[in-house]
């Protein structure tokens, strides 16, 4: 579309609304508006949204094969920012203080895009009832189905800039990790271990999303009183945001030196790490990941305290390519017969309970290239010892 | 009831739910969740919500009169959390792991109840369209009306210990604020300034929300390249929350003394600020708030560059009572007319956009007491001096 650089694959987009039959994409949740967008997150609302009787809610509309009446729905407080980063979307109707309101002014763009008898997607889990009760209100003979599972397949393969920014957000939660043991003192809670990872993640720029901590020989991972002790390991698990995407890593510790036993445990789940990432290549199914680690399976001391999951990672941890061999909605194992493709991101966790050692996990986040698969924020994967 | 303790006024809601004709509220916000579980919000899922093909969505059910029908709907995951921090609900249903779900397991436990054909309030706002149309489908013959302006009457008063978090919070920012001048160096841009924010109110324990950042004669307040520079202005307005609970406050500083104009123009902000909060008193109508800074209005030396608003904050920003005398949905000026009541808390600010000064305001958290009122983080409010 001449004039109009988007910041996605539009015929992508194109290709799966027509094979999904759809005429319009009402993106409103935030990593599709986002998207959709090329990045662009309205800072006011990046962390709350609710506000007065109501809450924030932006709508990017993307008609079929139409970039040029593309639209965007944002808040009367939105021009600030718009002025310092441009959308692409010819329509910007910064009008909606709510989110009914944001939906009457989609429903009125549709309206005058001559869509209002159209199949419109719209993300059933991320539009509030009372917007969508006003679509259904001013869009009666419009059909209003899930958008859900085409805007995921659009992100699926990540772009360069994308990926570096995966890069420094896998990187960032590592770095933090490494700081929040270089704090740790023993008698520490993993409730104070938390709150250091959260301080060390916002002052590398992240967005703290959560911190599962489990020290000693339990197996709970909610951050609490719970105190790592002399001698006892600690496994951190944290997910944090960089401009919207997810870094979900895990790495494990322990204060003074590791005994045998838990050298070994953290070898066997990192043999299993490496056979899986070995087993990812741009071409061949997903499954592949699963069938190399089912080969270690038997040479392991203790095969059934292990777990091991492969999942795609980006704007949503857990999203497309959906791997899992014992996979449900919804985190379905879709994507297993499907080949990988260069830019596709995984995160790929071994996690093993054992009775005495504990919980003793790495998660590693995995991008699929042309060659084999480049691995972010790869260090400190085996025990870092914490002074006595 | 016997041998359950509620963390909220269970006879004011039951007496809304009466006045209102609904048998059964159904809480699905993360503020409104907190608040009727007494401050739990699961740990994994309190910044992000999308997980997998859908999003993350706990329930509160409140039978009216019959707390011990009272419900949870959580996410397997909740356990460990819920071990340190049990819940008064009789009944816990860890078994959603996405918004559908979490709505079908609520339509079950309606139907158990016997309620299946009654009005049932939910939060329109922030129930997913998935889950909406979950309910209506297993629902076919309750009434879903909406929860919002009940649930919100019911947490207009609050309790002492909601007091003190308020206050933690914007202590809390306000030391952020102070904080940040101190870091602060000619030439440093409001984004520079917004990070340094973030990360201070991140230290505090606060989970930052926003910054919003004006310099120099502009009344753009989104952060960006902007630079502080030698005798320029600054206004800092930044939200963030502790445990759930919004702090709100605008501080001033100036690199360098401030002229006699920008002291005078201060101290025009802070005289309106002062006689709004002469006129906070328990049993007196909010008008009184304006009422007492219409008065002043016309000592102004540039009225028209004025504006003034008060309103009620808490675990959402503006909330009731609402007492905006321009209000519109959804900032409604509903509770203009009624007693202000002991415990309720207002964010009140005022903003002088003066082209030659820039963007001059002050925003204060006000406490309704027996006596007058009460002010949180009470400081800093003339010109913070940053050295040249």
């Amino acid at each position: 579309m001449p004039g109009i650089a988007l910041p996605f694959d539009a015929d992508h987009l194109d290709q799966l609304m027509t094979d999904a039959g759809i005429d319009l994409v009402l993106a409103t949740s935030k990593h599709n508006v986002q998207y959709l967008l090329g990045g662009y997150r309205f800072f006011f609302f990046a962390a709350m949204e609710a506000i007065g009787l109501s809450r924030y809610l932006s709508v990017v509309g993307y008609p079929r094969n139409r970039p040029a009446s593309g639209f965007y729905v944002g808040n009367p407080m939105e021009g600030w920012q718009q002025k310092a980063e441009p959308l692409w979307t010819p329509t910007i109707l910064n009008e909606a203080k709510t989110a009914d309101a944001a939906a009457e002014v989609a429903a009125g763009r549709i309206r005058k895009l001559g869509l209002a008898n159209g199949t419109i997607a719209v993300e059933m889990p991320f539009l509030p009832a009372e917007a969508y009760l006003k679509l259904e209100q001013l869009l009666p003979h419009s059909r209003l189905v899930d958008a859900v599972v085409l805007l995921e397949e659009l992100r699926a393969v990540k772009r360069p800039g994308e990926l570096q920014i995966i890069r420094e957000a896998s990187e960032g939660i590592v770095a933090s990790m490494l700081a929040t043991f270089g704090r740790a003192r023993p008698g520490i809670s993993t409730r104070e271990l938390a709150d250091i990872l959260r301080s060390e993640e916002t002052g590398r720029g992240l967005v703290f999303d959560y911190c599962l901590a489990a020290t000693g020989s339990s197996f709970d991972r909610a951050p609490s009183n719970a105190e790592w002790v002399s001698g006892g390991t600690l496994s951190l698990d944290s997910g944090g945001t960089q401009r919207g995407y997810v870094g979900d890593l895990a790495r494990m510790a322990v204060i003074g030196e590791p005994t045998s036993e838990m050298r070994q445990a953290l070898a066997e789940v990192d043999a299993i790490q490496q056979a899986a990432r070995s087993a990812v290549r741009s071409g061949q199914p997903g499954r592949q990941i699963y069938d190399a680690i089912h080969a270690l399976w038997k040479n392991l001391t203790h095969p059934e305290q292990f777990e091991f999951e492969a999942h795609g990672i980006g704007l949503v941890s857990h999203e497309v390519p959906h791997l899992v061999d014992h996979g449900s909605w919804p985190y379905p194992g879709t994507h297993r017969d499907l080949a990988l493709q260069a830019g596709m991101v995984l995160s790929i966790e071994t996690t093993l309970r054992n009775p005495v050692l504990g919980f003793v996990k790495l998660e590693d986040t995995v991008v699929v290239t042309d060659a084999a698969c480049d691995v972010y924020g790869d260090s400190a994967r085996g025990w870092n010892v914490v002074g006595v």
